[in-house]
């Protein structure tokens, strides 16, 4: 079992990197500020390795700043087993989301090192750099590469939305300026992995509402995020008719208003985080807007749909309902299927989840602590999946609340989580 | 009359301080960036000041960085009449708004020269510092000062919109930084004005679709700008229910939507010009936007209504039409009742441009070839007319086009207008 005071103080110890929007007076009421590649990044990136090598584990950096520490098993030859998420956070984030998959890592080892197990293959722990898509706004950007799914040159050319707004700064410059450009090739080919484990937050409300600790994650479901460029015309806003407008704020106010109906009508989610106006003055009407558009469905046909009908409304609003007409221009960033999880890693994370849970003096009405479910949030998870055998375990989310500084997991779900994850790699280890 | 050549050779000289936006291949065929008090403003002011030195004019700075210029008269007790406007542009501006007026008025000055012509008080040019409002959101704002309708310190404390959003630099850093932060004190009472005349372009499409020369200005139309914040609350766009958000972008987009078919009924303008997401990542929902909006009408009633109604509907899209609820909250930048010019001003223009207009080959359907018009864009004349008799001269402006690269008005127009501005001075100074 997982060390539940421990693996609290390690986490809390961690978040001293990056530490920001404080709650409440207490140290751990504070969220997080630690933007991929920032200099709060590589300091829990230096911290993360020290811990790792204290712990016996060898570790490599590839080329895209991914950190690997492995603990030596009786079969080296043999690919590791990786317990895998991030340490990066949104710029208004908390302090578990990623961050527990990875010190639920360290935890893990720490348990196998005080029992002397001696596991058959190697078993490690992986950082991988800027899942959120926060700063760089293509979402496990580095797994994604180590699939060989995006390739190296887009992710290394890939320039922050964060900050910087007339000279941002690339994920290439970041991670030499910081000392993480690492000569391994990212690449599952040269650096394969038995599979893949990721202990997370749910994000949402289900466990919580459901009175369960564990979920068991057979999948996520569809997304899709689009850079949306509309045109019009600059022109004063006090000397041009409404008749004579090309007003690009007007005109992609409408659709950022136009998506949410065809989500709601579909049973999915959409989503405008970013909306910028250019030149950006009070009596200039904007020439350009850029705006994201961030899709989710379950299913990959609905998603499909989704976007066909957003496509064609906002082509509509552009062209015949923006008085002298703007033009609407869609970018793909991030395209990530409805995923299924490998059955082998879902039915050991069930296996352990039944031993931990069943320990537990709660019981639920159901009968299980636990259940099955899909996740609504992108992992890198979603990548390795294409490359090696993976699945995730999640833990309970206070008001299903992420993405915001108050976002909670209590020390006693976090520990379960990370009992389930050190029983679910002892599992398919012996596979 | 004024120098059509030499008008046009040193409009053009001015605008290599600020050039931006080709768009043909003569070195004419240019749009300006020349943001107030930034590197390219203090280049124009220091060739402004140049300029009118060697024209003979005595040369003070007032603590907002406006830079008066004056040629002695007969009578140098008597307050100046001042010919004003601005150097200042927008970030995708032209070369007309407010340089014209600058240049129209040292024109005026070689034409005295020239002349040897005495004037029995002196008269000036002023560059007035940010009007345009477009790097410090509030336009005039150093008229305003000088009007004293707008605090000091609310004015050096201005901070800029369009560039360093993390740390954004204040009006008094700039005015410091640039060398313009003069000691005179920026009022009416300690430098007054006999009168001040201001030769713009029109902006708009009326004396050109009428086939016009000259605008005789008798007002401005009633205006207010305004920065609007929602708050919503951040939280991950992948497992947020849309039952369960606080989407400040869907709200405030709603708002921006929302306010046109307002300004559409009653007659009036509504332009969002500014509209920022924080944090801004594609996959969180923003806590907060801020966006800018700028209303107008002709009527100062009219305008109050447009504002209660926006109020009344933002107000009910933020509580009802935004799932669990954002906050709104209405901050005042600019509030320009309607002006009305003094007639004695008025009379002046009108007179010059009949001189000036019955000399052209042109005739006009009317039988006349100037008209008499209110202004739909705000202007330094708006507060200088608060303390001092004023009004001003239109000329046309290209398909109505300005705060835009292509903003154009004829070299021929230019001078014409030049002209009417020196016959009214004239006028003025022999009253
Ligand atoms: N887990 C997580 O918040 N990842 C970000 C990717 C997403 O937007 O779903
Ligand atoms: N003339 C001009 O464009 N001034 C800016 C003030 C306004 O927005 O009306």
């Amino acid at each position: 079992r997982a060390n539940q005071t421990r693996l609290a103080e390690t986490l809390h110890e961690s978040c001293q990197f990056g530490a920001a929007h404080p709650y409440g007076s207490d140290t751990t009421e504070t969220g997080m500020a630690r933007l991929s590649l920032d200099d709060s990044d590589k300091a829990v990136r230096d911290w993360f390795i020290k811990s790792a090598e204290s712990l016996g584990c060898k570790i490599s950096v590839d080329e895209m700043g991914n950190i690997f520490a492995v603990r030596p098993g009786k079969n080296n030859d043999a690919p590791p087993i990786m317990m895998g998420s991030h340490l990066d956070t949104q710029p208004t984030g908390g302090r578990y989301d990623g961050i527990l998959g990875v010190l639920g890592g360290l935890e893990v080892l720490k348990v196998l090192n005080e029992n002397s197990y001696e596991t058959e293959g190697p078993v490690g722990v992986v950082d991988w750099t800027n899942e959120e898509g926060a700063r760089f706004p293509k979402m496990a950007v580095s797994s994604g590469v180590w699939a060989e799914q995006v390739p190296l040159e887009d992710a290394w050319n890939l320039k922050e939305v964060t900050a910087n707004h007339d000279s941002p700064k690339t994920m290439k410059e970041e991670l030499t300026r910081i000392g993480y450009l690492g000569k391994n090739p990212a690449s599952y080919r040269s650096n394969p992995f038995a599979a893949h484990f990721e202990l997370h937050i749910e994000q949402g409300p289900i466990l919580e509402d459901q009175g369960q600790k564990i979920g068991v994650v057979e999948g996520v479901q569809a997304f899709k995020w689009f850079e949306i460029t509309v045109k019009g015309r600059d022109s004063h806003a006090g000397t041009t008719p409404l008749y004579a407008r090309k007003d690009a704020v007007l005109s992609a106010a409408r659709m950022v208003a136009a998506a949410n109906p065809i989500a709601k009508r579909l049973g999915g989610l959409t989503t405008t985080g970013i909306f910028e106006t250019k030149p950006g003055t009070v009596n200039t009407m904007a020439h350009t807007v850029v705006f994201t558009l961030d899709i989710r469905h379950m299913k990959n046909e609905t998603l499909s749909q989704m976007e066909e009908e957003c496509r064609a409304e906002f082509q509509r609003i552009a062209h015949e309902d923006s008085e002298k007409g703007c033009e609407v221009d869609w970018k793909l960033l991030v395209d990530s299927p409805a995923v299924e999880f490998n059955p082998d890693c879902i039915r050991v994370v069930e296996q352990s989840a039944t031993d931990v849970c069943s320990a537990l003096p709660q019981t639920h009405p159901d009968g299980k602590l636990w259940r099955r479910m899909i996740s609504g949030a992108g992992h890198d998870s979603c990548y390795t999946n294409t490359r090696c055998p993976t699945s995730m375990i999640f833990t309970p989310t206070k008001d299903g609340i992420s993405h915001n500084p108050v976002e909670y997991c209590s020390a006693e779900d976090c520990a379960l989580g990370a009992s389930v994850l050190l029983g679910a790699v002892l599992r398919y280890d012996k596979l």
